[in-house]
């Protein structure tokens, strides 16, 4: 059986407003005699992709509404990140107890539709979602491709809470060069019976591995995986976003 | 930076009620020349605890209520195992498309309340969650202890859907040994801003990336996790559920 490791990239600058990712990695990568392999996977969290593209909201220049003014006083909050959070928004889809869960253009589910203020400049700006973080993660992949010539699947993460349990885990929001599932469908158990668990979310399995390893409070945005027999294919994290039709909690 | 590794543990024999899994682990390891050391966790498929502890159920002694026969029926399930998730449940979070997600004793809100019946003699057996998987936890890490000299952390899983997501993940269901949470609640970012992101679920993680590496077909229970620095605690998988006050999805 082979091993699955996470390889943490030390030596990622500080990024800033067009600057161009692959080319940083790939220093990194230089710096720590690292080598990407065939078979490797790249999971990058998103803050430096928003960063690199400009995702970023002087929090000088919002307007907070008078709701937002009274929820953040409330809650002991930054009124121009609530306002911010629901501009972000599509639709609110819970607001209690200082918390709001939106969803966001992209449908993504998530707390203050992903807005955050820390790792930036002490928080004088906020940092934004990627505007379309599958197509980031295709740029990426068609990058790291031409100066390597092999390709490296991309994971881009966030980090999300989820219903019913406490904490939060690193999830998949970009996805190019890799299946985003393990489909089990077709597939029989040992006994000849099919199997319950039928589609298994890998790319959000490999985001919180990265987590693990990279973690938080290091400053290392990017992390290699090795060992993980992936599918290739176009890929997207798009298409791990339940239709609100198939959705039990909307 | 130190790597993060998923070992996979092979040669786990078929469990039956009444066996002891963790002298099977250990012969197992032995005969894979593979040596659990200071530092690792250990990660177990919940179905094995369940079958040791002989937490199954013969689907042919299950009498369907009329309404588990109907919706079985119009969706084409067992009605015996409509019946055996809604006898585990002790609330009915939502019932739509024939799916049943349902809230366990044990407080854990999945589909069928954990009931299975793959991997179990062709079907004929299904396998229910353990009564107490924190308890299950703690016996195995003592059991371990006793025998290596050194304490292990383990993390016993189940796999989970989620809302607004397709997919399965794997998540951990009962922990001993180490906290389930890596806490940066009083930290600060290197700006010297709080963090957003404040309490990660590492046993989910960490489930997570046992699930990658052993994977659901290959019939591998166990896994070793190396190089992923936790912290000591009694640790408890029921402390990540949310209380029912705090949670806005109940």
């Amino acid at each position: 059986m082979p091993e699955l490791r996470a390889i943490p990239v030390p030596g990622i600058p500080e990024i800033n407003p067009g600057d161009r990712i692959a080319p940083l990695i790939l220093a990194a990568l230089n710096q720590s005699n690292t080598a990407l392999a065939a078979g490797d996977i790249l999971v990058v969290t998103h803050k430096i992709v928003s960063k690199a593209e400009g995702a970023l909201v002087a929090l000088d220049s919002i307007q907070p509404s008078r709701w937002a003014r009274g929820w953040a006083k409330r809650f002991h909050l930054d009124a121009r990140v609530t306002q911010l959070a629901l501009s972000q928004a599509q639709r609110v889809v819970r607001r209690k107890n200082g918390v709001i869960i939106t969803e966001t253009a992209h449908g993504l589910v998530c707390a203050n539709s992903g807005v955050d203020v820390s790792n930036v400049d002490g928080g004088r700006n906020a940092v934004l979602l990627p505007r379309d973080p599958d197509a980031s993660a295709r740029r990426l992949h068609r990058e790291l491709k031409a100066s390597l010539g092999f390709a490296v699947p991309i994971i881009i993460t966030d980090t999300f809470g989820r219903p019913w349990r406490e904490g939060l885990t690193e999830v998949a929001i970009g996805v190019a060069g890799m299946k985003p599932f393990r489909d089990f469908r077709a597939r029989r158990d040992a006994h000849g019976y099919h199997l319950r668990v039928t589609l298994e979310a890998v790319a959000d399995e490999l985001a919180g591995m990265a987590g693990l390893a990279c973690g938080k409070l290091s400053g290392i945005p990017v992390c290699i995986i090795r060992g993980f027999e992936f599918e290739t294919g176009r890929g997207s994290a798009r298409e791990m976003i339940r239709e609100a039709k198939r959705d039990l909690f909307r």
